[in-house]
């Protein structure tokens, strides 16, 4: 993948739902009839997803009431009470999946139309795993307070905002803005989806230990959307302490190099004042979380503390190969489906948003996030071992529990509307 | 239906797929229980439209194809040969349907989320009739430059652009500064849709009484987004006169009070020099087409030309009832399903876009729209009589033979890009 120092925007996708290598696009110059012998093209010719309609148009009497003249009523009714629009449209069971392309995968910035297969694979994760109507929406325009305007014009047809491979650090103005802006949830899925995984697993992993998330402390390589957005969110669920390293090093304050984001990154963490690289960081370190691409070599992950967890969860190339880490580690996950232990943020966001649009939530709330993080370990329960912290992405209990768990969390901090 | 001279608005959106009374909002201040009684509202309730993703996700393998790691090959051909987005995403068959709900129907500006279900059941139709995907984009500005700068932002995402319900005269330099800005079809339905049934259900008309459409006079009454360009299209199809009037009467070069569209619209209309009243323009005339709401008199319509075609298309209210045009008229149409020669847009739009997005057309040009009339005239055949001049919405024969019309004229035209 591309490491965060040839692209440092990488980071802001990379990580559970994987990166793969530029050099991938091997053979996307050859003409589309050869690139479809390549079973990924073939699968992708015409796209993936389609409308569909779920009332009968056979008829005059289905047109009468489908459309014109039947709808006028309905139109009038949701003209008078506005909160209508909920029931008989549907608003609260869509959600907008935007990108501006400027973070896609581990490519980087490919542009809006290049992004499109993404976002139409998101969309049908959406619908597969959560039962939640999601629709591309690629914007052409980059410049923040564009984004932004756009979004919230085009908001009233949908119930919800999945904002996706946004390049860090505007996506953290993006979604602040959108959220202060718009009365329907709005979520950065390559930061917080990330974020309610890992800290599933780790749960689990301390869990399995006999620790809690106040005994470890924390190092995670990688300072874009995924890092900034686990550190914050590890904090909020408690952790002892977390350190972040971006390519120069761990974000501290006595660095004089950080942008506002990074800035108030060394604010908030590393509690244990350090500085310096990433590897001597590692030592004696609980936890190592990579979101950044790049690898860590060996002594470091050594240097660690004993019944350490490596979380290496770059694609397709783990920062600590897996075979490496198992010499050092208690347990080891990485974002890739051949290993154990898989982060993949396809666990998060389908039952997310299925919870928060099932009681029209106005918002997703950190307490939502961590109930959406608490439910996903617990599917693991008593099943729970060093290659088993984290469910696979096909288990069908997944999505209902992380469903029922955010929205009675809605429920309980006030942000729901039913 | 709501008279021109009650709002202004009305026109752009009256006759082809009709207006209702806002009276007939009776019962939106009731609770959604008891809404769900009536069959409109219990056939709303959740909406009416769902995504569904076209392609399996049931494994690792499928997931490893449809999303990452395999996705990644795809975008980055896109990204290398930009056209190949048509072949790989669902670009090429999605269409966006967008409002600013500023006339809708015959309610006027009711806003974005209330004129949702219309947009709605327009995406239905557009998959029932044509199988084009669409999706509602109703958003929350009016300004014309925000309108245009939202649409062109998101249009990396559609193969199209269907504007609807946006109130005149701000729809004519909407449509006119997208088709400008973008290299995808715009058509805004109210306009053209409108103007294509009506000239398939003149040409027949004509044939029916053996004459051409050099021989007839027309006068349309209402100025609105249907009036003007049936106007400019009815001159582009090669009709001997057209004169259109407002509330105010025929829109001539002796008024100071036009607006710059109608201004233009007195250029090219009127040939006769008529001004004065729409009774008076009647004396004598072919064709009537109504597109305004409100009523014409009796003796208005008897003034008519012998053999004359009344096309009163104002629902529920036809300007002319369908039993007192019978007295003066060789050929009556309306707007209405349960009276014979219903003009309805869903006998143009689905295949109009069909068509164009099987071509890949950059616009849709005035020569795809006399094709579209033109197939969808001769659907009729040899079964032309006066109670059918035009065929039904549900007559399957229709989308078909007007997107192989369309799709061949794109070609023809050079505007096709396959």
């Amino acid at each position: 993948m591309a490491a965060e120092i040839f692209n440092p925007r990488s980071d802001s996708s990379t990580g559970p739902e994987g990166d793969v290598e530029p050099s991938s696009s091997s053979g996307s110059a050859e003409s589309v009839d050869s690139l479809s012998f390549d079973p990924a093209f073939a699968l992708h010719r015409g796209g993936k997803m389609a409308v569909q309609a779920t009332v009968p148009v056979r008829d005059k009497d289905d047109l009468s009431l489908a459309y014109t003249p039947g709808v006028a009523k309905v139109c009038s009714a949701i003209a008078e009470q506005p909160e209508l629009v909920h029931d008989y449209t549907w608003k609260s069971s869509v959600v907008a999946v935007v990108t501006d392309g400027t973070a896609v995968l581990g490519l980087g910035d490919i542009g809006p139309e290049a992004s499109l297969p993404v976002m139409e694979g998101k969309a049908i994760l959406f619908k597969q795993f959560g039962g939640v109507d999601a629709v591309p929406i690629a914007l052409s325009c980059t410049d923040v307070d564009e984004i932004v305007e756009t979004v919230v014009r085009f908001a009233p047809s949908f119930g919800g905002v999945n904002l996706e491979d946004i390049s860090a650090p505007r996506c953290f103005e993006i979604e602040r803005r959108l959220q202060e802006r718009l009365d329907i949830p709005v979520f950065h899925d390559d930061q917080h989806g990330t974020a309610v995984v890992t800290l599933a697993a780790l749960r689990n992993a301390a869990r399995l230990t006999g620790r809690t998330l106040g005994d470890l402390r924390a190092v995670i390589s990688g300072a874009g959307a995924a890092g900034v957005a686990i550190a914050k969110f590890l904090l909020e669920a408690g952790i002892g302490d977390v350190a972040v390293a971006d390519r120069k090093g761990v974000v501290s304050t006595d660095r004089d190099d950080l942008t506002p984001v990074k800035r108030e990154l060394a604010e908030l963490t590393n509690k244990a004042g350090l500085s310096g690289s990433l590897e001597a960081a590692l030592a004696g370190a609980d936890v190592f979380i990579g979101v950044s691409g790049g690898t860590v070599p060996e002594p470091a992950v050594a240097s660690m503390a004993e019944g350490a967890f490596v979380f290496a969860m770059a694609n397709p190339n783990p920062e600590v190969h897996p075979d490496v880490a198992h010499k050092y580690a208690a347990v080891v996950a990485t974002g890739r489906s051949d290993y154990p232990n898989q982060i993949n943020n396809v666990l998060a966001f389908p039952g997310i948003f299925a919870g928060a649009l099932q009681v029209r939530a106005s918002r997703i709330t950190e307490g939502m996030k961590i109930a959406a993080a608490d439910a996903l370990a617990a599917v693991v329960g008593d099943d729970l071992a060093a290659d088993y912290v984290i469910p696979s992405p096909f288990d069908e209990r997944v999505a209902p529990a992380v469903t029922a768990a955010v929205a009675a969390a809605a429920r309980a901090e006030g942000v729901a509307r039913r």
